[in-house]
């Protein structure tokens, strides 16, 4: 075992979390860690300090090497990963023999894994009874969703570990239903940061950064720019005792960058353009129904991500063939013909029969070139053309050049966001 | 300075590479981490073993830490960020000063500042001034787009240490400009590692372990399994001089689980499951239309992922609405109000009427509860009807129950995995 002195270099009272990932996926780049920075923003707001991540394979010896030094530069270890039924995953063997504890059987997991198997119509492999044991004087940390149950435990006093499964959804469940809740209880996070993320299309990040830039130099709160999928956010921070009086710092900050960006801004926290848009047509009493070529069915497969879209998306057509376009939408062959199916007056047609056929308030259509092929000089990649017809039997349409260079999948996502951004802007604010 | 006396459980022979990346923006989960999982694949493809990775803050205290044990453990020391003009850049420093050597300003490097300063109109700070610092000794690895120089050092006999900033676009242009062939030079990476990703739908990963299990005791070339979303995947690993030596070592155990795994298996490393379907459709000459409720557009959405998938994809019908099912799609009232929308009987007419109002091969519909609202005890949430009419007319339909726990997105996500894969077992193989 590493002799670590390190106790000098790390007077107790710093000590924080440390997030181990295992897997050598990981370590082969196979997938991006994007629990580690899930944990990271959870720590950060539960004003937990959190100093080290680690990212070690599947390897017993190099697992336990990990260990060695975490334990003593940290008092919260958390890991992801290595919980599943297989002979590669060993996270939990590996410390439980570290801290030379013995395994033991949980019955209730044994339970809990069987049922699960069954309720999906599957039998349980012998492989999975390993995921039901677990270093003795270890709590189960439940997990809801999948068979890979987590611990909490105390290994030494002082020590606590946490360990998750891997599959983000599964730890995400497992770290806010139970392991936020012990945490507050053993007095970790003291002084909280409180956060809000306002959301911002339409703008590029370096734009609002200077409409914004004096509010970057405050330090209670704090403000922050980043760049999300396509889209520009601030992050407004104060660390406080209690949420009401981070809240009382922020509000004023938030309003201020609400004032400054105008319709740029569309929402905060767990909005998107589709729940917005949703929320929207709902306080409105209106519907919407669509038709998408190039996006191939993004854009309704966005809207429907929001519980309860039913009561103003009725739904629509995916005309990615031409003879679709005329046929459930009543687009003109002629105009196909001479102005091609990437045009203004096609987004036009094709809003106005997907709101005529359907019935809806608003009809909201895209046609473009996702690419890689299929550009022109005429109509390269990435030129999108959406068309919105209202209530008034209105139609309007507009031109969207992306740009090709970032590919297919990206134009596909700017096509869907711009044509709920365009509908967004048409409609009352709440 | 901490004294690790790991060269005992660490042999010279197995040093490999650790990845260092430094930012409280990455401790604070402002940022993924996407350098790392470059740096990883990078290095995977080169050969050069990587075991460990590492993330700390912008502190110097407990940067020199994390230096003191990965230097113990590597033999190559890669780090991202810190390099910048800021006092909270402080990498090189923090390097310079653990392994006691002066810092030193490069004239090269203060003119190529200064120049691109000067090239974007703006004056240099004095900030800027340490960029142009490195360790004696140390060569400076250029950054052609930033001001960000970073280094490469061989700090003590048989440690390199190299640097990079931590803007991905600057990391990645001089890793493979300048690290790759410094690397290469310095007999790194002899074998590098090879390996093909095996995709599975419609068996368990601990199911398909168990029939698979001989095969993880392996050496040459190695077996590993990982879940994907909603899929099983096996990784086959082979260490060898050339890609052709390592395929020659995988293909015959790829074949050996192809057989095992049947029908079960259905692609391999870039393959989606509507890149197969597609492949399958294109080369027998077939076409697709859809008809989607509770994915909302995500069949269509993932089938057109795929460039070209207009040759086989036609399109089809987001019927979300009840209205919609009807009126687009020719479902009979009378079922919708008898049977309900999530019925096999509206899942076959869906099917049907799309097949046959758009003149398709095959009509592919999705009908379900994708909840977390809108499930009974008859019908819970998670339950979803598939429906496929064929080319002879005949139609089918599949019920599956997910089981609601995963949450919304994972049931939509399932359906339109399920829908596919429904529709590749009907397909013949290439």
């Amino acid at each position: 075992m590493i002799d670590l002195s390190a106790g000098a270099a790390h007077p107790a009272q710093s000590f924080g979390a440390e997030v181990i990932c295992v897997g050598t996926e990981l370590l082969l780049g196979e997938i991006l860690n994007s629990n580690a920075q899930f944990l990271a923003q959870e720590l950060a707001a539960l004003g937990i300090p959190h100093y080290y991540q680690t990212v070690v394979g599947d390897n017993v010896r190099r697992l336990q090497a990990a260990i060695a030094i975490a334990c003593e530069r940290s008092r919260l270890l958390i890991f992801t990963g290595g919980l599943g039924p297989t002979p590669d995953d060993l996270t939990t063997e590996a410390i439980a023999d570290f801290f030379q504890a013995p395994l033991v059987e949980r019955p209730e997991v044994l339970d809990d894994i069987t049922q699960k198997y069954a309720a999906r119509g599957r039998v349980m492999t012998d492989n999975n009874r390993k995921q039901a044991l677990l270093p003795q004087g270890a709590a189960v940390l439940a997990n809801r969703t999948g068979t890979a149950p987590g611990m909490i435990w105390e290994a030494r006093p002082g020590l606590i570990i946490l360990t998750f499964p891997g599959v983000p959804s599964e730890m995400q469940a497992m770290w806010r239903e139970v392991a936020v809740p012990f945490l507050r209880s053993r007095g970790f996070g003291q002084a909280p940061i409180y956060s809000r993320t306002l959301r911002f299309w339409g703008i590029t990040e370096s734009a609002l950064a200077e409409k914004v830039a004096p509010l970057f130099d405050l330090t209670h709160p704090t403000v922050a720019p980043y760049a999300g999928k396509g889209e520009v956010r601030l992050r407004v921070s104060a660390k406080a005792e209690s949420e009401a009086a981070a809240m009382a710092a922020i509000a004023p900050v938030v309003e201020q960058i609400q004032q400054i960006a105008g319709a740029d801004y569309y929402g905060q926290d767990d909005d998107t353009l589709a729940s917005v848009v949703g929320q929207r047509l709902q306080r409105a009493g209106q519907t919407l129904s669509i038709a998408e070529s190039c996006t191939g069915g993004g854009l309704g497969s966005f809207l429907t991500t929001v519980p309860g879209s039913s009561r103003y998306f009725w739904g629509g057509v995916v005309s990615y063939d031409n003879s679709v376009k005329e046929s459930l939408l009543g687009v003109n062959p002629d105009d196909l013909a001479n102005s091609g199916a990437v045009s203004a007056t096609v987004a036009e047609q094709m809003a106005q029969g997907v709101r005529s056929r359907l019935g809806t308030t608003w009809g909201l259509s895209i046609t473009g070139i996702a690419g890689p092929d299929g550009g022109s000089t005429d109509k390269p990649v990435g030129l999108v053309y959406i068309g919105l017809a209202g209530p008034k039997n209105q139609v309007t349409s507009h031109r969207f050049l992306f740009g090709a260079s970032r590919g297919r999948e990206w134009i596909r996502w700017l096509s869907v966001c711009s044509a709920l951004d365009l509908l967004r802007r048409q409609l009352q604010e709440p």
